[in-house]
């Protein structure tokens, strides 16, 4: 398997423009890749798929890269099928993985994957390239057919992982408790990717990038705190 | 229709315990009745039926009502048939939705909530109340056959509704965001209740009780802010 992604937390940290945290690591990840298929589907904040597509096209002709929005394209199959690179953007989650289902690309994307084609998730993105999107932090706003997702990596994320807050005076679930009512149900590590963090998959072998750092949160154990530039390989091993 | 629901946002307020900021109002909600019939599927923090039901009992008798878990009876169907009152418990949404499903009791409620048997619900028994649990906060840690939920209440809630930070430099949606988001593919009015709020449903009233008031989100429309004491009738009349 020669997969290859970069699944990042969130598109814009606090105080930075869009994607401007994570504009070095995705150049140095697209190497002398000219093209990438973006998928506006999650819609944030409910913007259209054009308006989605030109904020994502701005930033990717910054950097180098010719940017095209799924939606431009007659037939998705064919757009994911001749991409060079694909990148899903952030939004709602349930939003996003109906709409993978409803353009019937996720086989298509899953073989390009298999096939090295490189893959940047932000967020929403970051959560469809897993397991499920069972640790979503969105709001469920639409039925999808299934939480299944891509299951590019075995695992799965919670993006905008946020620590509980000591002086919180608010009585909902902290994210950690949340996590651990998945681990009730489901048995699939869970990693808890703050704001300014970001995963690198290539084939087997995963490393933590960005700045943040990442909570790793497993069914019956103890959670255990990563740095930048760590290993996390055995995420897959499981 | 005679229905009589209490929706509360959150079993337990900050400086408080279990209950404790609305035993008052419950109380006077349950009037002359003796028993409650407590449904514990949402499994806060992941506790067994058993541990939850504890929990409630020991509540409920201080306020002196007799209480019994659904899951102590053989028939979860006929359990609901023959209660005095109904209370649900707030944890996980999806969690909660699926066992009401499981235990196909959905009809029995609403059949007895039409025909006036009080029915209590915290947090996630606040959502399942109305018509969707699209308005959670919760994880989707489970996949529920759908997201429609007794709709005894046309309109949605989202518990434990909170205000935005000015001051946070998470960027993760805020609250209004998401319901924002909602209201691009559903139409329903949304109650932002917040913690220390709750609704007394009665026919086709509704009045805001608690301490901190609540904020309607109505598709296309700016929020609206409502203080404790407020009618709400209109949130039945669409």
């Amino acid at each position: 398997m020669t997969r290859n992604l970069l699944l990042i937390s969130n598109s814009t940290l606090h105080g930075s423009g869009y994607l401007d945290h994570c504009a070095d690591e995705i150049c140095k990840f697209l190497g002398n890749r000219k093209t990438v298929l973006f998928i506006p589907y999650a819609r944030p904040s409910g913007i259209t798929y054009d308006e989605y597509t030109k904020v994502a096209r701005e930033r990717f002709e910054k950097m180098g890269f010719k940017l095209t929005g799924i939606h431009e394209y007659k037939n998705p199959k064919e757009a994911v099928k001749s991409a060079e690179a694909i990148f899903i953007g952030g939004g709602n989650t349930f939003v996003l993985l109906n709409g993978l289902y409803k353009a019937d690309i996720i086989d298509e994307i899953r073989i390009k994957v298999k096939d090295g084609m490189p893959y940047i998730g932000t967020s929403a993105g970051s959560n469809v390239a897993c397991n499920s999107i069972k640790t979503t932090n969105d709001m469920p706003i639409i039925y999808p057919p299934s939480f299944d997702a891509l299951n590019l990596a075995s695992f799965n994320i919670n993006p905008h992982y946020l620590d509980p807050d000591p002086k919180s005076k608010h009585k909902g679930e902290t994210r950690e408790t949340r996590i651990k009512e998945f681990h009730f149900f489901n048995s699939e590590y869970v990693v808890g990717l703050r704001e300014g963090a970001m995963l690198h998959i290539k084939g087997e072998y995963v490393t933590l990038k960005g700045t943040t750092g990442a909570r790793i949160l497993i069914k019956g154990k103890e959670p255990k705190e990563f740095k930048p530039g760590d290993s996390l390989d055995f995420l897959l091993k499981k």
